[in-house]
């Protein structure tokens, strides 16, 4: 599994065999209170949080793992994480024990438990991303949290088309965060769809990987093109320049949305 | 025009005629930062940022009232408000320059010029709130702030088959806050309309006048009936008795949005 949209290649927690069972989590989370997934000593994220409930249940100090990391303000429909523990509890009591402790920007869908070498992060083999636009004149105060408001009238077709030269295994140089320390800067984007419905513009990103911002990235170039200041060839002479400084601004956290992670190849 | 949701028969905020123009606004709010519609001594409401906001942009204290008042948490998807105000701005530039004086938890919509008598209170002749609960084992981390959730499963089908019940110009004090001050129980409800789209089930009525409360009664007293815990008959046993003990409690106010305000007869 390669990097997600946070470096989460950088994310070991060193999780190991703590105790006799491993339970898996599925996570759903408003990201818009946390300093992202991964713990800082700043303040509270999700994965500190988590541990801290489950730590409450199990009696004892429990690490938790992430399918990757999600940077601050992002949010996720579907994330992924792994715990062991000596606790003899039924997995699926995890899921109303630790919904009573949360806040309510945290909710956990299911729990259960996998076999010891089940890892949230290097067992993962692909994932998708969405990203939510706004794309309306005026804001809404119903979507300030939730997608990023872009007022200028953005040409869904155009977008569509450019995304369409980004599926492939190749090299994304151009749309990877300066931050990025991941060893390779290739991946296999296997789908990138772009709709409409309403004022709401939804970008889904399939792929075995995603380098720092790549989602990001690549949705504020997409964004460039639908406003009209970079042409669908414009999209192919960045991505084939493998230069960060060529394509258009990140879009910024708010909109972004961990959809699902996979665990077997589709 | 009858009582909106929170007793608006008591919002007058005394706005006279303070200027030679009458502007009116169409504007959306997130409730939940805010200590509901009227200026509160305690803390910042929707009507005390908008003054503000609209003051320093007119140059003078300006007062501005709203169809009715909605209560602490209550969104409004379209509310309206008037003000008057000696700035010669053309009105529809009251939109952007508001829009960006405002919290991203308040948007203006719309602004117009209107003919001196107009008050976005008195000249109404008819609301519809909607009502939105999110039915479902777990909670959403989405959903927190915008619906109430119940678990429990509930029948839609008993739930609509109960309101019908309610349309009519009825006496409605089994529905009323005890609070409730308005001089007459009496509303006529146009239209109650039940939906489930997958875990959201909404909720919207149109009336010529709403009683403190009584949407929020009337969805508390509907859920009962989804649960079985009331018959379609329990309901209309309760509605006949004219007494608030009877009735299910109020659905919480962060479920509940002020939909549309209208000033021609439909």
């Amino acid at each position: 599994m390669g990097t997600g949209e946070a470096e989460d290649r950088l994310g070991g927690t060193g999780v190991g065999a703590a105790g006799a069972r491993n339970i898996r989590l599925v996570l759903a989370y408003d990201g818009t209170p946390f300093l992202g997934w991964q713990v800082q000593p700043q303040g509270p994220t999700i994965q500190s949080v988590l541990e801290e409930a489950i730590s409450r249940i199990t009696g004892h100090e429990t690490k938790v793992k992430g399918s990757g990391r999600t940077d601050a303000g992002v949010h996720a429909i579907s994330q992924v994480a792994n715990f062991h523990t000596a606790s003899r509890m039924a997995p699926e009591a995890f899921v109303p024990a630790l919904n009573s402790l949360l806040p309510p920007e945290i909710a956990v869908l299911a729990a259960d438990e996998v076999e010891p070498s089940f890892d949230a992060q290097f067992s993962a083999v692909e994932k998708t991303y969405r990203y939510r636009i706004f794309n309306s004149r005026i804001k809404s105060p119903f979507e300030h949290r939730l997608s990023w408001h872009v007022p200028a009238e953005l040409d869904v077709e155009s977008m569509r088309t450019s995304a369409m030269q980004l599926i492939g295994k190749i090299d994304f140089s151009s749309f990877r965060a300066s931050g990025c320390v991941s060893s390779s800067p290739i991946r296999t984007l296997k789908d990138i769809a772009v709709a409409r419905e309403d004022a709401i513009i939804t970008f889904e990103l399939t792929a075995d990987g995603f380098l720092r911002h790549m989602v990001r990235n690549i949705v504020g170039t997409l964004v460039e093109v639908g406003r009209g200041r970079f042409t669908v060839e414009d999209v192919a002479t960045i991505l084939a320049a493998r230069d960060r400084t060529r394509a258009g601004v990140a879009a910024p956290p708010h909109g972004l949305y961990l959809l699902r992670v996979s665990y077997t190849p589709a």
